[in-house]
């Protein structure tokens, strides 16, 4: 292992920053076959219903949000987690203390390679 | 999203259970681009060095660890991350509290897709 593959989640210095939505901010780390994206969501901001065909697994490691999936709404809080498999519409927003959520993509997603704004291609 | 979809971090009763080595437990959740891994590690217990073709990201959640990869040893704490790309050399023994650490496989792990003991084909 190098340094280039260490990486602490709450290190704002690391990884490629995306504004996915107002108050809605991530650090992307691409790899060759998963893209790890560190969200933090401010008390009560949302993002908006978009897919991809991307498999994406969502681990809430602070905080708590509703997720909404495919036409549903979960309560979700910290040490939750789930699967959204590619294609299904999906958002979250935080609860009244926010959340930081971490996002695995697989396979990476090409369009968050690069810093930038909004959830790519819905 | 489906309850088949959501699950949590602290839930013994899910995931599929392996004995990775001893004091090294997990329990599996495989999707179709990713698998996920939810290993706890009694103090001072040790993994054995070995390797698999697919990408792995590893997130230290509880505890402290040395990581060894790729023939260099790094200490890791509580909100490390690592990425260990295909075909390398890796291992992991905790720290005197011992650790809790999520990896992440893409693609999925055949062997894993059922409970038993062991690292694998090394």
């Amino acid at each position: 292992m190098t340094d280039k593959d260490l990486f602490n989640l709450h290190d704002m210095s690391q990884g490629i920053r995306r504004e996915l939505a107002t108050g809605v901010n991530t650090r992307i780390f691409p790899g060759e076959q998963a893209m790890l994206s560190v969200v933090r969501i401010d008390p009560n901001a949302e993002g908006t219903l978009h897919s991809h065909p991307q498999e994406q697994w969502g681990v809430m490691l602070e905080g708590s949000a509703i997720r909404t999936q495919d036409g549903k709404e979960f309560a979700v809080r910290s040490g939750d987690f789930w699967r959204t498999p590619g294609g299904v519409p999906h958002t979250v927003k935080a609860g009244p203390e926010g959340a930081v959520i971490l996002d695995v993509f697989a396979p990476p997603r090409d369009e968050y390679r690069k810093a930038g704004k909004g959830f790519g291609n819905s």
